[in-house]
């Protein structure tokens, strides 16, 4: 085995590859030594020339294209355990992130091979089985993070979520941060919460979600899953990479009669240099494929950094079925992984759900924090607020226009404007 | 609450307080401000001026210290939950590096206060407990990774490792790609391996490890480290990075009595840009916490980046009880959280042993894959030049003088050198 052996411009993939599109800057040596020296440590080979069985030849990778600092990698789907996330991404984004023959390295986008997706649930709900569940057929939600985040007790919150759910949103989320703390407790905070919730739909008359973070230990989190089941929610949260691929994974195939919520700290850690690490795509294709429902994809506006156009390729990612290449993009046949229903968070103000609406589109989720609790009028007023400048960005009123005439959008445009 | 109100320069930080450094490039913002947001987005504020109840007042953070691009920041202790390692993540290394107020920001170290250390277990066996499982008393310890990684069978793997146990290895390590394939699917490897392990036991009359990596989705890894166990091996592996946090928890809260190896694929995705990302260094630090009782660190030569004081600082921050502030660190006692043995390994041959020994010390295990197994004689004669070269670097002897009596090791001179 040779370095140079793991490279074959002339190799045609096959269907049962797995794809890997690299952004590759090679480290005083050629592009093409960089290349096959991500592709032999990313399959079977090693540093040094090693004699290989007949079994691992088969196994090899091969760099079938390099144009300029972007290559293409193919690895036979055999190379992976059939449903171990963790494990494909051992092989396809380990050791070669630190490797010497590189000075920067992005793993941009990964298609899976039919064989593959079968191993993985998808999302149990996906898009129409949310819309389903609450009942909303054609446009977008809007959901609410609880604010402060950490320091209200269990009543303070629920209070929060049913004032929120009154003044028109549909879903009401926990802070990611928020987990078992002593000042508020998981149970008795999820309990409390559920019992507005219903109090929520029977006063309203519409569906209204709960989405309650179970973050934790693996077997803490089963059980606060379990809990959430038994109290008759909708919802739970998991953020997938402070907890990892591995629970993820547990917990989807728990098989809850709950929608997974899909957070994700830490990602720009690993995201936000665009010459090294891991794609936002690379992380929801593995949430699509081992299952969240909703995941969160970014703003284009707000407090967090994120390009529009690589959020909008991100939302077809997740929620199309037939996804074509661009340059950053690869194939990808999802087969019958559902799609994932995309969340817009972070910074948000109701001000901003035209421009949301526009760039994105109806399938989407609106999470507003400090934008609906921080409305000069408390919560319920900033609720309300959202809900009017959705149904004008529906109605296609301009949201001045339609300010004159609701007191709540107008003070939020006073405030936010 | 005001950005400013997160930033108190006088403040002492309390012995109960989580303490963080982070490395911080302000974007279009000064630095205080900048400073400001990492704290509040990490504990109770959000991007926008927001009442807090007085427990969220209690919960801020503080900025106590800026200097240049370094600043600390304070978190009570109650912020967190108990023994929740993802929910630490997720507010110190959460939404924290996608914010818009700076261009680039590492989290460097973190200093756990004594409360939040009795939340965790820590390592079950620790540098003083492994050396008593393989009575090796003062030497560094050898171990390879079987190679080619993928494509042997049970057999062949087992054989492989058979040889290199006879050799000299104390220990051998399934590669972290290496799960469940069809190709050489886990129980039959594991039972054939330790087998083996024990055969070669009886034949040496010394004690061997082998390591089988149990990564995966957290009830299969379960099962995996379960059957370890009832089989009498004495290690299991996981990858926690690819895994997650949250099911390295549950892997050791099970307490098998199995020591925990770590790799660590996917770190240099996070740890390799020196602006941006979380260092090595704190992803340590929740290894130790949470208790694994091996954790690669790097190696200074070889085919993986890294630069060798980092290295230094690191083994200190695994090994040492109490641990000294430098620039890039701060300090830390972990009271009864036991030591963790540094792995090297990555691109290493024989040739390296007498540099790892001076640049590490004896607390280090060694771990050779191609350096061993692409010996020209092969696997046992790896194995044999290895022990040679770590014999000549205990006696004080130079590898060339040592060569001449002693032929494996003089091949891979031959090879290597």
């Amino acid at each position: 085995m040779k370095p140079q052996e793991f490279v074959n411009l002339k190799y045609k993939p096959k269907s049962s590859d797995l794809i890997c599109l690299f952004r590759v800057e090679p480290n005083r040596v050629p592009m093409k030594k960089a290349a096959a020296t991500v592709a032999l440590e990313s399959s079977v080979g090693t540093w040094t020339n090693l004699e290989l069985t007949k079994t691992a030849e088969k196994l090899m990778a091969k760099v079938f294209e390099i144009k300029g600092n972007w290559i293409k990698i193919a690895y036979p789907q055999e190379l992976f355990e059939e449903g171990n996330a963790p494990n494909i991404l051992s092989s396809i984004a380990g050791n070669i992130f630190g490797m010497k023959a590189v000075k920067n390295l992005r793993l941009e986008d990964v298609s899976f091979p039919k064989k593959i997706l079968s191993g993985f649930m998808g999302p149990k709900f996906g898009i129409e089985g949310i819309r389903k569940m609450l009942k909303i057929r054609d446009r977008p939600l809007i959901g609410t993070i609880i604010k402060p985040k950490l320091g209200l007790n269990p009543y303070e919150h629920a209070k929060s979520a049913y004032e929120s759910w009154l003044g028109g949103c549909d879903l009401v989320k926990a802070d990611e941060n928020l987990a078992g703390q002593k000042f508020n407790e998981f149970e008795e905070r999820l309990a409390r919460t559920l019992e507005y919730c219903n109090k929520a739909e029977e006063k309203t008359g519409m569906k209204k979600g709960y989405i309650e973070n179970v973050t934790a230990e693996t077997k803490e989190m089963m059980k606060r899953a379990q809990l959430v089941e038994d109290l008759g929610g909708k919802y739970i949260m998991i953020d997938f990479l402070t907890a990892g691929f591995s629970s993820l994974q547990t917990l989807r195939e728990a098989d809850f009669k709950l929608a997974i919520h899909c957070h994700r700290a830490l990602h720009a850690a690993m995201t936000r240099n665009p010459k090294h690490g891991i794609s936002m795509m690379v992380l929801a294709d593995f949430a699509r494929l081992i299952g969240v429902d909703q995941l969160h994809v970014g703003t284009g506006v707000g407090k967090l950094e994120g390009n529009l156009s690589d959020i909008e390729e991100l939302i077809e990612e997740i929620e199309d079925k037939k996804i074509k290449s661009t340059k950053k993009r690869l194939v990808q046949d999802w087969e019958k992984i559902k799609p994932v229903l995309a969340v817009s968070s972070g910074g948000l103000c109701p001000l901003d759900i035209p421009k949301l609406v526009k760039n994105f589109g109806n399938d989407l989720i609106m999470q507003f924090g400090g934008g609906i609790h921080s409305h000069p009028n408390g919560t319920g007023a900033g609720a309300r607020a959202a809900k009017q400048a959705l149904n004008a960005t529906i109605k296609g009123i301009n949201l001045k226009k339609y300010a004159k005439t609701h007191a709540e959008l107008r003070l939020a445009i006073e405030k936010w404007g």
